[in-house]
């Protein structure tokens, strides 16, 4: 059986680590401060903002010290190993970011279906989820944000987060359910990449 | 008798065009979910954060799914007649705008005083209902927002709040209230969009 | 003894002032709307968004119209005596502000801390209630904002948060430990202004 808790603070640590990366690779937050500041934000900012819209209190980096202990310790790990994260492991790191947006787009549907949530806005919380932490990211450190890249990105989000209504609604056992949709957002987003897929450009 | 919940779908139609068709303008975003996300945001925006000051939950698009499905219809409409609507519809959806944010200046308040809200920051939220759509579309597609161009934008919109507090201190009919303040913000915002008018410039 | 609410509007209205001297210096925001919506911004943006994260409702400008009041009476002073303030005070204005940091870091984590919060999430909460409203500030002028430049400034905050905190735990008495918080940040803060202090670059 999987622990969601488990699963919930390792997406925590990819997408910390991912955040001070960015802000070590783009030289503008030279201090300690600002790695930390952005490493926190992607972190957290897509379930913080999910569970704003939905008016589920206390949130769960607020209530539960863990999550900012595993902030603190991932973006250490970065910052001491900032050459060798740089240097090597830029590709290990994508895959981590595709696994992360897979999870978290099902885990925050899962959240928000919890509430007075109707199917539609479920599929967006989840996207939310999943995405904002890498939007506030991307803009801190002035890039254009991953989402408006053409290349396939929360279009997989949406196809898993369908998928994972339908398996739903046909009460298809939980577990089972979130395993096929997480993987289809993955699988979809890896092939993106591979193939360089992107959405039609309109004219 | 006027029904409240159409107009509301009313105005979110008219904002999610607004903002689908900003996104197309600017060809900033080229594929279909940049337009769709520039459209949902530009008409779920100032209610939304209204609705997270005032601690309103659950809030209208999440509970109710009408309003994600006339976005995602608007949005449609914009990007298959986008010919037309670039080439010869940029004045209709001025007013449209225009009356846009008279109705939703008097429902954000109407809302807002449903709460523990005093008239100061009723007037405030009426504002942030109206306009905090279109200054996200206008950030999104790097457009210097609305609202702090000089014409008369903002100040119709506090006029016509404060308006409605005086009727509504003097127990004026609800419906002839709402009926007069939006008038008012809609007609002061068309004669500044063609007469120039602007708030004295500070040196 | 010491009147919290006192205090609270006191530093509304510093943060008030200086974020209407930022628009006015900048000249980005002409006219009085603009104005006053930056300093509205700066003066709410910090306490705002924790009782957003905290879920504190109401919020306090929103319940009680003093606040607002005092924004607007802030912000005319400023305007009314621009050439005055810019000319020969902003160094008294930037002694506000450090006071106004330190004061506010410890009032948002008293307040947080009244919820369901860690100790390591009610430091985060007072940081952001000291540091948000001037980060709108800066953005909204296109400064970059004053935590991410290389100088201790969230760093203060943060070790003036710890110390209230061990207070805490060793059962120093309330004002006491408020007094000699508040008072470390503010220090803290003026020593490296004074001397140039910074955190260590990262390479």
């Amino acid at each position: 059986m999987i622990d969601w808790y488990i699963i919930d603070l390792i997406g925590t640590c990819v997408f910390a680590i991912s955040g001070a990366l960015s802000a070590l690779n783009k030289k503008m937050y030279h201090d300690l401060f600002g790695i930390f500041f952005v490493g926190f934000l992607t972190a957290v900012g897509g379930g913080t903002l999910r569970d704003i819209l939905i008016g589920a209190h206390p949130i769960a980096w607020i209530r539960d010290p863990n999550y900012l202990l595993v902030i603190i310790g991932s973006v250490s790990v970065a910052v001491l190993g900032r050459k060798w994260w740089l240097g090597t492991l830029r590709r290990p790191l994508l895959v981590f970011d595709t696994l992360g947006i897979g999870l978290y787009t099902i885990l925050g549907m899962q959240k928000a279906l919890n509430f007075d949530v109707n199917n539609w806005a479920a599929m967006v919380l989840g996207l939310i989820s999943a995405i904002f932490g890498g939007v506030i990211r991307d803009t801190l450190v002035n890039d254009l944000p991953l989402i408006f890249d053409r290349q396939i990105y929360a279009t997989a989000c949406l196809a898993g987060a369908l998928l994972y209504l339908i398996g739903r609604s046909v009460a298809l056992d939980p577990m089972v359910n979130f395993t096929i949709s997480a993987s289809l957002i993955t699988l979809i987003r890896l092939l993106a990449i591979r193939n360089g897929w992107a959405l039609p450009r309109i004219k």
